[in-house]
């Protein structure tokens, strides 16, 4: 999972190779939210992680003493053709499946609603090991859990249910393509 | 308008009345989107404020030094039969007008993108002076401020293109049942 400090202190994964191959999967979706932007095809923001401010100089408006809160919701959301999207993007070492323990259990009580809100609910994968990205509904993966009562998503699943997201230079990684064919 | 530190340090009006009438704007809306959740009728949040990370004790988690940075976008936003809201609760102590300087140029701006994209762009604006409370889109604000070239929304616009929100018990300001009607 990739770390994420507000205001643009990542842990950065090492950069491997060329080009924008060694970005990590936050920056790579935030640029590809940029473009989205900047050609006015949607509105997709990630929300700044929620902090407990346990201190602050309230005269210079300069926070002295704060803690990461957790998070009730999901990193991202916004607006496609008047739609509400919700996601999530996770990144796995695993080459065979998805551990559902990357979501915390809050995170999918907030995809439940966003289900039943009709608002289009689903999570962008990365196989760190394989170089591959998916997208799949989150309605395939509760399907799924129910039925199979497993804690793992097999990458199989995730290839018949949901679909491969190609890797680009701009942007690096255009879900909303997939969007359009799967919802 | 309200000053919103995160994690609930909240700088909050005297209560001047019974029950919750006195009652500061953001935790009106806060708790009515708490009752919206629920009862299952929408989803939506308030944003949290992004910082800007100056110090901080990478072991312990611990923030030792950040800002508030400046809002790119709106406070609140979710999703409502499917549909993508997103809006600002401001509140003026005019009892004639609304002046537009409470929104910063860049939430204008999301504001277009929001409707651009076909999503639900609305303020709730809370005339604290007269205790009235009302509902007006975004569009019709634009309008008004293209054709007359005014800094500022006269409250008599706002009660003919909007529509007052009555407040109530439980929830405390119902804004969706406006919603329903004007959208």
């Amino acid at each position: 999972m990739v770390i994420n400090y507000p205001g643009g202190i990542n842990k950065k994964r090492k950069t491997i190779s060329f080009s924008n191959r060694g970005m990590d999967l936050e920056s790579i979706i935030n640029k590809t939210n940029e473009y989205y932007i900047s050609i006015n095809r949607a509105l997709i923001y990630k929300k700044p992680t929620p902090i407990k401010i346990v201190q602050m100089d309230k005269e210079a408006k300069h926070i002295t003493s704060a803690y990461f809160e957790k998070k009730s919701t999901t990193d991202y959301n916004g607006v496609y053709k008047g739609l509400y999207l919700d996601f999530e993007a996770k990144s796995t070492a695993s080459k065979t499946s998805f551990p559902i323990n990357n979501f915390q259990n809050n995170q999918l009580n907030h995809f439940k609603r966003v289900i039943n809100q009709k608002g289009f609910a689903f999570v962008i994968i990365e196989f760190s090991k394989l170089e591959k990205y998916y997208l799949i509904k989150m309605e395939d993966i509760f399907k799924y859990l129910e039925e199979s009562n497993k804690k793992s998503i097999p990458l199989q699943l995730i290839k018949e249910k949901g679909m491969e997201i190609k890797r680009g230079i701009n942007p690096p990684l255009n879900y909303l393509d997939i969007i359009d064919v799967i919802f």
